[in-house]
């Protein structure tokens, strides 16, 4: 590993550590060097605070003069509305940097290689592209975001080695053991928004908020086209401690639409698709156009279904407890129509397993059975067009 | 780690060797040591080849004497019909071995401790156990037949990431790798009996053979109730390549029956319980008196179901494939009625994952939920009394 890689890979460990806090910016992580020996390392610690090159300047003072500063995002700047701190190319000028090192470009519109030039013009020396992939999938979401304009949606399950989410007469709590559900919630809590389908609401009436003691609470969502949720659900009831957005169909009951508007849900109509649908595509950029850039779909087996279906589904992450339900009426974790042939599977790469307490854990990047694979950034660009 | 138990580790990792080979013999290693050098070791390679004892002394020659042995498995001592080699504690005796350290006790009828009582009798000093735990894991088939008298069953599946094992039209050609498939056939070579049901013949018309270079082949077994049995399967095709065992119920169609014993299958009828059912402690007890002391049963659903209904299944073996499926209607591993509450699942300990190629391979051993757990040999011993 070259010290560039090497520092570089410093930076993006510091980013992490902003995971629950930062959204929606993107994590960053900044160290600075000089003749070999550190000076200072930085994060983006949470949203509003300092950027990390500028948190990593404070902390260097005069010894960031003639250094190199590595940095895991392009640098921003312009001053624009909304922005929360100043600028940090014309920072790092003054302060006297030498080199710049950066990991990837930031796609935002006010950035874009503007950063990049300003600081080549200021006669700093640039290099882009150390790391560029890592850093990429360090804001996968962020990206996502940016360039799609539409959130990274993972889809996450808990099944038994038997592949049931619950045993036949529904009973699901708890499949996975406390340690998995920790870091359920604290992936929540880490999430802009989770989503779940009206029947998972019906069944469960689930809370969908984040508890413990880290990150921010998500948006949560229910996609419910024909306005079932119940006035007495935990979701309606709790909607004016953290938003609850409810997807439903344009003609749905005019009637419901009031009371649950009365009731505090923030409601999206939608067009219909067929006799029961919304689209995907329509949920996806509504909450990019809302600020989400990342979103957990939770379930129910037909939700999932439709969303692999309408190849909205990028990641996955799968809990699996050490059980053997059986039952052929148990449910699944993905149902719908399903696909009819092996080729036509969804399939996976970037698979990455580990245990956890009792359990494994399963994620993977999702690759779509077309011509057409995933982008280099690891998140699916295309869209639609192969639904059954 | 201790000297003793560093050389037991050594004669364990030796046994391993003989494993497509021994069978019904158990799996030995043993290692001469004197004066902290190592003088010889060896396994027993296959059925009716040395014992690993002796093929150690063989390569010690002179030197054994004055030495320790370390072996798995408590050497035999009494010449017996059907016994293909020279006992070994003689042999022992003879060539002055000083020290004798065993992991386990052989409980087999012509052993049983004899062996340890005659060493110690001749002036041998004897030490059991060391590493006994992992010794009985090695010979856990070896262990089941000799102490239960029926086989160690693993239940094998091969699922995707959402738990199918077909495609919504049936189609399962094929959801793992080359990889797991080729490991599949390294097991069924190294295995007693592959037991399928009548229901996975007339879909897939398996052969069930050990395809590759190594092992036996299995006694391939089929659970048929009624005698549906294509007399143009192939495993009837092929009865003349390598036994296939047909368990029915005794009122099955006696015509059926002469035309399948005629075609060369071994027919053996059990009483029948309920409408369609066979009790697997029948089967299990009869296939261990025809000698098989390890089986994988392969499926499908229903049986898979009824095997941990019965509390037959000591161990699990599954095959994760990074694809999704998808369908309400698609096949999954384990089906029959399921358990009713989290609470009444099957568990597993001694949880084991790994990669194989893109797949993900997880093995267990079976806890069914009741006040009496597995036995410490890590093999079930309760049975039945549970029955939905």
């Amino acid at each position: 590993m070259t010290d560039d890689r090497r520092h570089m890979w410093r930076a993006l460990e510091l980013a992490r550590r902003g995971r629950p806090y930062v959204a929606p910016n993107p994590m960053c992580g900044a160290v600075i060097v000089k003749d070999g020996k550190l000076v200072a390392e930085a994060c983006h610690e949470a949203f509003g605070e300092l950027h990390a090159e500028a948190a990593a300047l404070k902390v260097a003072g005069s010894g960031a003069r003639g250094s190199t500063l590595y940095v895991t995002l392009e640098p921003c700047c312009e001053h624009y509305e909304g922005k929360k701190t100043p600028p940090c190319v014309p920072a790092l000028i003054e302060a006297g940097i030498r080199r710049v090192v950066v990991a990837v470009e930031d796609p935002h519109q006010h950035v874009r290689g503007k950063g990049l030039k300003l600081l080549r013009e200021a006669g700093v020396e640039v290099e882009v592209g150390v790391c560029k992939e890592e850093a990429r999938e360090l804001n996968a979401a962020y990206f996502s975001h940016v360039e799609r304009g539409r959130p990274l949606v993972t889809a996450k399950w808990a099944m038994t080695l038997d592949g049931k989410i619950a045993t036949r007469t529904g009973d699901a709590r708890w499949i996975t053991s406390d340690q998995a559900r920790n870091e359920v919630h604290y992936d929540r809590g880490c999430t802009g928004a989770i989503i779940v389908g009206i029947g998972t609401v019906l069944i469960d009436d689930p809370e969908l908020t984040a508890r413990g003691e880290v990150g921010r609470q998500p948006v949560r969502v229910v996609v419910d086209t024909d306005l079932r949720l119940p006035l007495e659900s935990k979701l309606v009831r709790t909607a004016d401690q953290g938003p609850v957005f409810v997807y439903a169909a344009e003609d749905s009951s005019p009637e419901r639409q009031s009371r649950l508007e009365e009731a505090g849900v923030y409601l999206i109509l939608l067009q219909r698709h067929g006799k029961t649908h919304l689209r995907w595509m329509e949920i996806c950029t509504d909450l990019g156009e809302r600020g989400v850039n990342s979103a957990i779909i939770e379930g129910g087996g037909s939700l999932v279904a439709s969303a692999f279906q309408e190849r909205t589904v990028d990641r996955v992450k799968i809990f699996v407890a050490p059980k053997v339900f059986g039952g052929e009426d148990a449910k699944s974790p993905v149902e719908g129509p399903g696909v009819p042939d092996v080729s036509r599977a969804v399939t996976f790469t970037k698979l990455h397993t580990r245990t956890l307490g009792p359990d494994i854990v399963i994620e993977g990047t999702v690759v779509y059975p077309t011509d057409d694979g995933p982008s280099p950034s690891g998140y699916w660009t295309g869209y639609g067009g192969d639904n059954p």
